[in-house]
């Protein structure tokens, strides 16, 4: 039986056509980074499985997490998400880096999923964190990256929202104002958790399985109905909640100071699950109706170098996978046409004996910083139009047996069909004549 | 007891500067790989075992690969080099593709190796591959990126070497020369492997367990003895192997006119294993005796599809490892200084007040494409100048509580100690004196 030449379930192959595009994706991703002066770090794609035990929790890791014991009887992973490494690196490094860390990352992660629009078991996710910034700073910074991301891909507030709350908001709700225990008050984030998707039956259904009396889930419902921060503030001061409801109050102010608010809407139901999450929480949706899906997600978590005995040092991050990346810029007609690659020369020879001098040829342009596809056969004149369109090139170079007896080589603008005859050995013109090809384009 | 803060065994975390390092290699792979108009693909980083068994045997893959079974019975593993991935990706397009395909990657790859010098469990491996060229014209090409990869990282001659030899010759040495048979062949390669790594009695030994003769043995020493591409030539030219002779002789040639012989030395004992390689293998050395190892190593194979049952298609490549190639560079002063990141701009303020103005200002300078370290609390004049050291910018910009009262910033240069206030709406203006600060360095 012949092999399969199929990917692994759930996994991609890049021909160069979709790795132009996933090219493409990465650049926005370290231009975006690299403006605000985040520096590239990267990790393992392997880690003993404690550390994503010790970040989760038990439960959490056992589902979709690819993990095996190696030849050494280590019990490791592959990894399916940066956190844990990044928690692990700044940790051993902190105390001597001077505040704030500012770091991102694009590491490609597995986990085992059912594949479906959106969720492959492998993707690659920009990861952007910072740490030790002042407080709600390094939280409006990456807010505002997160939105600059997206505008460097060309999207606004047409295409997508940012929608946002606080953990502190939504522990006084629970533990203050509802006085839910602690047992419920687990509950209460799996239920926000779902709110969205599913009917309100479910929602009075699981209510019910809590201990909660009818006054209790009046302010939960009233809680939900939340769906501004005016609403937020008005619901914290009928509690009397002065303090949580003057910092949320600041940070509106804050994020309306830098022209953030067009993006940001409050939403109670985002909380990201059970995570270790201790500040803002906020995910980006699509706002089409045909991919009404999170993009990225991400918020402030206090406590992540605790798991290494270290002192906390508050950090604030996101991460944005390529996969739905990729769906919302095709959603939104936002993704350049990538069909044919970019070159600077084709060059080609008409005659057999011809080919060597063009080898060599080549080298020399190469060095001149120019991409050179080599067409490495004898090509008839007219068939090398049709080439060059393929490999995107806007301008060919011909070697015939007439140019090898005069020493020159001839240049086609083919886009201009400007044509010139130039001396074998004259680089510098030859060069300088391929790059007003590429700027006439 | 405290999760360790260390990277599983074998495998690196890169901190900024680590990463700054394996950037700057990473992209000398791509310019160059572009500079002859290879194409970037990838794919996934687990492929089912049945695939790397169908190319190296049973046998070849059990030692050093990472293989597991997943949730689904798969049994998989992670991809311990990128040519198997390769040739299924091929297999699948290569009818509808022209020729030839450029095709290059740079995967992280998994090894269960015993860590040392060179060698870790997780690497990086530069993958160039041409398939469909016509022959001689591929290795050709493949040699001679090789070589301009090395220069584009500053090497020499003086610095490296390009061990070439040919299986046509080995194999026409070993059955038609020495008359092996097909055991002994097996043998003789092995050994032919090891020559150089261990003692002339060692080989003695190891000659005495095949069944040959004292006359074969001699012919096999012979053999060992061709240390150039000449001697080689009279070898087989003494047997009467004359179109064995003119194909190596045709190669040289051709070797010779684009300049690549300086590189270039025959040397017996390069067969790259019981591997897959049909033409030409190559291994590339250091010259330096503190570091005397292969950087990278390639060939020519004929039959790498036929797994797949395709027809064979012809095809020329090389992989090259980023442990030992930053060895490489580092043994001869070739990596440049990355310790400092590079930054356009500190934006900094004086007062408490001015942080949101300075933050609004920052996406306005993100957005004419200079990348902008923020300050993101209010920071003493004084101590500005030691921070942008660190920070790797030429030029830093100061708010206080005059400028804010004017509605200015000041600018300034911090190499030559020029300074303006400029506009706090004037972005223009400020993006000019940065970009000058930059190109003034």
């Amino acid at each position: 039986m012949a092999l399969t030449k199929k990917p692994y379930r759930g996994t991609r192959d890049f021909f160069p056509l979709e790795k132009r595009i996933q090219d493409y994706l990465f650049s926005v991703m370290h231009k975006t980074a690299k403006s605000f002066a985040y520096e590239h770090y990267d990790g393992p794609m392997l880690e003993e499985v404690e550390l994503y035990k010790a970040k989760s929790g038990e439960e959490l890791i056992n589902d979709q997490i690819y993990s095996f014991t190696d030849r050494g009887e280590r019990f490791v992973a592959i990894r399916p998400e940066m956190t844990p490494t990044l928690a692990r690196m700044v940790a051993s490094v902190h105390r001597e880096e001077p505040k704030p860390i500012r770091w991102y990352s694009i590491p490609n992660l597995m986990r085992y999923e059912k594949p479906q629009k959106g969720r492959l078991r492998e993707h690659w996710q920009f990861n952007c964190d910072v740490f030790g910034a002042p407080e709600r700073i390094g939280e409006i910074e990456i807010l505002q990256m997160v939105v600059e991301l997206l505008e460097n891909f060309g999207a606004t507030s047409e295409h997508f929202e940012v929608l946002i709350n606080d953990r502190l908001i939504v522990d006084t709700v629970f533990k203050k104002i509802i006085n839910a225990s602690e047992e419920d008050t687990y509950r209460l984030y799996k239920i926000v958790d779902k709110a969205k998707k599913v009917k309100p039956e479910a929602i009075e259904k699981m209510l019910g399985e809590t201990s909660l009396d009818e006054n209790q889930k009046s302010h939960f419902y009233r809680y939900l109905k939340c769906t501004s921060f005016n609403d937020a503030l008005s619901f914290l001061e009928e509690h009397g909640k002065s303090e949580e409801s003057s910092s949320l109050k600041s940070l509106m102010e804050k994020i309306e100071s830098i022209g953030l608010d067009p993006y940001l809407s409050f939403d109670p139901t985002i909380v990201r699950g059970l995570d270790y999450y201790t500040g803002i929480v906020f995910e980006v949706f699509d706002k089409s109706p045909d991919n009404r899906r999170a993009i990225c997600g991400g918020g402030a978590y206090a406590n992540l170098l605790t798991i290494f005995n270290e002192d906390p040092l508050p950090g604030v991050g996101f991460g944005l996978g390529d996969v739905t990346l990729k769906d919302f810029l095709e959603t939104h007609n936002l993704l350049p046409n990538f069909d044919t690659p970019k070159n600077d020369l084709l060059l080609t020879c008409q005659f057999e004996d011809g080919l060597f001098d063009m080898i060599a040829l080549g080298k020399e342009l190469r060095s001149k910083d120019l991409n050179v596809f080599l067409q490495p056969a004898p090509i008839k004149f007219k068939k090398v139009f049709n080439l060059a369109a393929k490999k995107g090139t806007s301008c060919a170079l011909f070697y015939g047996e007439d140019e090898k007896a005069k020493g020159e080589v001839q240049l086609k603008n083919l886009a201009t069909k400007e044509q010139v005859n130039i001396d074998l050995s004259n680089i510098e013109e030859m060069t300088t004549f391929i790059q007003k090809c590429e700027q006439e384009l």
